[in-house]
């Protein structure tokens, strides 16, 4: 059937969505949820595939057919021209979502089947829902799992190489100020090893590796930009958004999303992914556990230690994990710049710099290099160490700088108001998730500069009245909210020394 | 924070969605999916509940928020106009949607919670999507679905009556041509009970019982029309969908639709509510059951038998369940004017009228009013053949008719095609799926003339050449289309009486 088009001036984000008359649905035998063809009736002849919504005459008349943004685009057609619509064969991946339901084992091109039609837009919200919920409520075997990770990786653009072996790190998150990235990769690079390093953006943190990184320089790069840096440098670090290594991945992970869900098998081949479409060959992964962050206890993240371990040997990856302390926010500063600050100052090894940053980031370095086999066993973390303080790192770094495009630096927020102890005794932890949402009322990662700045960490002495942090913002509205919220959130956990109890 | 309104024509059926800019979303710290309360900025304030989505600035200006039709409309406001837009709590049901995904019981509270969210369209179609798939994974217990049931009922319109008792009828469907409701009713109606039926119209098969009905009268009748229906004649045949009995209901049935899923206590809640809701107290449900019926085995039927008489009993509903044959279409006509022809012949008691329709609605007919109490064992089929030859049956069902609004009666298919037996033989069985499928390519049930006219039925005898049945529609391509596709479905089985075999 030929109809008129009209666009609808809205971008749906998901499937292509085509809206039809009730009197057409009825002529032509079209149910809600129908998918069709939809071709454009002059060469060169373009097709997408679209899911029906039916709607009434006071939305659409008879005879026309409702275009959102996205689809009209594509199709390169606007209001008043004529495609011609067809019903088209429901996807093969939804029998098998369903068998999935059934739980069913699904093999490597059944998961390449359902992850091709993620991309091509061919499954509804619905239709995905159901194998996310699945994949949660009869869980993904390790198998399905690799099968599933492989099937995301292929179905995007990849990153490949010959300059072996290939390094990457990943920390699963949750620790407010972690940009350890931003030192380990300068350091791994210096020692000549190849880092393509792909970041996110902060979702619900105050700031994402890439937000950070985007104070210092441009981190949306293409895949042939990402190249080119690659090739002069010899690493990046760069927002994985921008280059569409895992297409697949972003919608799983919008469907998990409303309820929270923390599916593990969804959550491996995510991580791991990514780490196949840059072709890495040695991972590290971080998982910090505290009783704030994203992994609370000891067990759950040896658990998850093996879950990473052995969805790695499947894949034929060399994968180390490495637990550490998430008792508290790494390094000082919270927001993108407050955390720039931070990196740069272990990177020019001065004499201000958080400690425990360095710290961690010199024993994440160490432990790569002897993993990549770059140096002898206990001789990562002497090395690591010299490259930074020679200053090798950073001259690495300020060469990744300009290669990806260097940025004026961003300043500070231009108000800022001093949170101080209301009582003495020692830091026994710093709430993450507090110190995050702090961050986020400042302001940050929008408002780059804005963000917390942490005067004392676990295990200091405070004494009444001292400053505990200092909030940066934009306006005077949002330091007033932070002050309000710290009463309530009370981020510092201060314990009088003589009875060690709060 | 304020936005002017710039509407979107176009209506979700869904959720409400407000659509904005990607700056103003970074601005105000909201995220894809983030529920937001939409307010009037002029008297009298007005306000709504709605998911963010976020655009682009070529779809939607900074300071702007799109709105759908229908959130436009509940509203009153139009382009240009002010609203207000402020987050908004995320609904309780999610929590306990999550609860279900965990296989965690939930109480007649949580039901109502969520139910009461579903109608209030809080909930996304992703998130009724987590309830629908725990609901097929972790199967809710007879308690939850009896919850879930009374949930659907109460958070929606309800027909209340004290003339007590009121029965009703349903039937799970799948068998073509089986309208034994507009039998049944009005032989219980003229027997003095009630019956306030409210039916469904077609949504994959040839013509639904509303769909049947409207050919002889209207059937989009309102609550109060219904109740004035109910006053003068005791008993009505309406479309449920005009009426808003169970508005859950039918988006749980929207959410299952795309995986054609089939979740025992979903289908149970969905037929048992809509009973509920119009204050039935003794229900008949008659499962048809054969090789191309909706339920295919004796096993199975009785499995599903167990299953109402359960529920039933938990809802403190009187409840009796038949099983019958479904190894062919009931009566010979398949499309709405032919299916309401056989009805009016077996009411008229034409000698031409269908056995099978006949004796299949005397025997419902018989058993209901056996299982009220309103005559003794064993008289039931006795008293419903009365009444049927009596006239009394006609005699209601005009009054039905008259009462609701009679409608000219529409004629056949302007042509029509007789397809021919290719050998003699007995027919064994005739294929329900594929009669439907014949009957909707002729143009059933939009075309209310079109269908399927069946002149042999189970145990007949055929000679090569003999006719089995005339299709009817109102364009010789469809007729066409049927001829080329009764070779396909080939829907009559027709063993040589010697072998017993095809």
């Amino acid at each position: 059937m030929k109809l008129r088009v009209k666009t609808i001036p809205f971008e749906t984000g998901f499937t292509t969505v085509v809206a039809i008359n009730n009197r057409d649905a009825l002529r032509y035998d079209l149910h809600p949820g129908d998918r069709v063809i939809v071709e454009t009736t002059r060469s060169p002849m373009r097709q997408c595939i679209a899911v029906v919504d039916i709607t009434d005459g006071t939305t659409l008349r008879a005879g026309t057919l409702g275009l959102f943004t996205e689809v009209a685009r594509e199709l390169g057609v606007s209001t008043g021209d004529t495609v011609s619509v067809h019903p088209a064969p429901k996807p093969d991946s939804l029998h098998l979502i369903k068998q999935k339901m059934r739980g069913v084992r699904l093999q490597m091109r059944d998961f390449d089947c359902i992850v091709k039609d993620i991309v091509a837009g061919a499954l509804t919200e619905v239709e995905l829902t159901y194998f996310v919920c699945a994949a949660a409520l009869n869980e993904l075997s390790l198998e399905e799992t690799s099968y599933l990770t492989q099937a995301i990786a292929r179905n995007g653009s990849r990153y490949k190489t010959k300059k072996y072996p290939v390094a990457d790190k990943h920390c699963i998150g949750g620790i407010p100020g972690n940009r350890t990235t931003l030192i380990v990769v300068p350091i791994l690079a210096a020692c000549g090893l190849t880092i393509p390093k792909t970041s996110s953006r902060a979702i619900t943190s105050p700031a994402g590796t890439a937000d950070t990184m985007e104070v210092l320089c441009n981190v949306s790069l293409t895949l042939p930009e990402m190249r080119k840096v690659m090739q002069r440098v010899g690493a990046c670090i760069t927002w994985g958004g921008a280059i569409g290594l895992a297409p697949a991945d972003d919608k799983i992970i919008r469907i998990e999303k409303p309820l929270s869900l923390d599916v593990v098998g969804l959550m491996l081949s995510s991580v791991m992914a990514k780490k196949f479409s840059v072709s890495a060959t040695h991972v590290l992964i971080d998982i910090p556990y505290g009783r704030t962050a994203k992994v609370t206890t000891k067990a759950r993240a040896e658990e998850l230690r093996q879950h990473f371990l052995s969805i790695g040997k499947l894949l034929g990856m060399q994968l180390t994990v490495v637990l550490t302390d998430g008792r508290q926010p790494i390094g000082n500063g919270v927001g993108p710049v407050l955390e720039a600050r931070d990196t740069l100052q272990v990177l020019r090894g001065e004499p201000g710099a958080p400690r425990d940053l360095r710290e961690k980031s010199l024993m994440l370095a160490g432990h790569l290099l002897e993993f990549v086999g770059h140096v002898p066993k206990g001789e990562g973390y002497t090395v690591a160490k010299d490259v930074l303080d020679t200053g090798k790192a950073w001259k690495k770094m300020q060469e990744i700088i300009a290669a990806q495009g260097a940025h004026a630096q961003p300043r500070l927020g231009r108000h800022s108001c001093v949170i101080r102890a209301t009582k003495g005794g020692r830091v026994r932890e710093i709430d993450n998730k507090a110190i995050a949402k702090l961050a986020r009322m400042a302001g940050a990662p929008i408002t780059k500069g804005a963000g917390i700045d942490l005067h004392k960490k676990v295990g200091a002495k405070v004494v009444p009245r001292e400053p505990l942090y200092t909030a940066y913002a934009d306006s005077r509205e949002k330091l007033a909210q932070v002050k309000r919220y710290d009463r309530i959130l009370a981020p510092y956990h201060i314990t009088s020394s003589s009875t060690g109890k709060n």
